[in-house]
């Protein structure tokens, strides 16, 4: 199994703090060791950062940790290797373009028997995570034109999560830049900063930070992951089926599939 | 305009030093301030680092110089904006998917009046480097299929090139992982180090190496750049319309186009 971390927030966020915690869970921890990565988007660009080693080890990790690069929508992973063996090729989160934009996913579970049909995007390693993102564009470009907006793309988005569900767990976080959608079978958690900020601690390192010092009153910044990265604040755990779309650290559409 | 870097070698080689003398151009020795970006392909799969500051100044280059990675085949950017904002999107080396592999392209040069037909590849930003490279991408799809060999593939991609020179300046360097391909038509050149290796000593910075001590009697290393990048060896300067193919750093394929 693996661990997500997802970030949603209406102005440039550094995710540093959480990162931090999350890298601990890569070797030290918890027993992530087979690769981690994580995504910024800046503007329209998808700056990704992926390491087959394990995060806490990682050379590249320290370097996230250390430079607090602002994004208002992140996606991480670490991974513990089911299927695929521990290489580059099998590091999440995976991106593709898809009518000019960067689409970037990271899957937390496993599939059985999952077969899906060939399409345009097909996987460079040989992951069941990688397949499934592929499917999904695929059958977004086939359901969808590059007109529609994310309230068109959402049904077939949902549809085929519940379809992976079936097969397996798949916990899974998925953006386009624009907004950050996230699925939940088995195990998700998200909270919301917002005014007035409060400290934080972490509770995989001895590391606080105070939020009120490093924000202003209108920041809504959304932090998700598969277990809370914090143990004096009350984060809210998703339901197995439950399914939530964010933009700019808020909730804008949200739904419970069976 | 920009400048390129490219190795390509028959066992995974770290390009430390010609990376360092390449940088130097970023923003100190040259005029290169506009990012820089460098893709090492790691198996099938490609790690990217990219950053729209100046390299001369960028915390993740130093981390690049410091972290040698091992690849076969790498291609490598600065860059001096003349179409497109200065922005992560529109910092090379550019990435796409496609039949399952990892294709990178960096291109120097500038094309005027480039409209190319739309395609399932679209730019992500808003250079006319990142438009060539979508449309080459087209072009093969359309041309060729998952089964092509590169001697199939090669025809479309000289083609391509030949057209895109019509419009400008057009030196690039496209990679799926397993081969590197090279086109000049202003500016380019080449060094293939094999034993007996010497010492060599960067232009643009005060480093030197000793070859020898870092390779095996059967190794064999190309590196091309836009400008030679040390000045105690013998580079081989591309003639305008040359393109080259390269694989293990042994040329594969040659040719001139008109």
């Amino acid at each position: 199994m693996c661990e997500l971390l997802g970030m949603s927030a209406n102005v440039p966020t550094d995710v540093v703090f959480s990162f931090t915690g999350l890298m601990q869970r890569g070797g030290r921890t918890g027993p992530h060791r087979d690769g981690w990565g994580i995504g910024f988007y800046e503007g329209r660009g998808l700056r990704l950062f992926q390491d087959p080693k394990a995060s806490a080890d990682s050379e590249i990790a320290r370097l996230v940790q250390r430079y607090p690069i602002k994004s208002e929508t992140v996606i991480g992973h670490i991974r513990q290797a089911n299927v695929g063996a521990v290489s580059l090729a099998n590091t999440h989160p995976f991106m593709r373009e898809m009518w000019g934009r960067n689409w970037c996913f990271a899957h937390n579970g496993q599939l059985a028997d999952f077969s899906p049909r060939a399409g345009m995007y097909q996987p460079v390693g040989d992951t069941d995570s990688e397949a499934a993102f592929c499917d999904l564009l695929n059958r977004l470009r086939t359901a969808c034109t590059q007109q529609c907006c994310i309230e068109q793309f959402l049904p077939v988005i949902v549809a085929a999560c519940q379809e992976y569900r079936s097969k397996g767990v798949f916990n899974c976080l998925l953006s386009n830049g624009d907004w950050l959608f996230s699925f939940c079978t088995t195990k998700l958690a998200h909270i919301t900063r917002r005014a007035p900020f409060g400290p934080a601690t972490l509770k995989d390192a001895d590391v606080s930070v105070d939020f009120q010092a490093e924000t202003t009153p209108n920041d809504i910044v959304t932090v998700l992951a598969t277990e809370p990265l914090t143990d004096n604040e009350q984060w809210h755990v998703y339901a197995p089926g439950e399914w939530i779309l964010w933009r700019g650290g808020e909730i804008v559409a949200q739904g419970q599939s069976q």
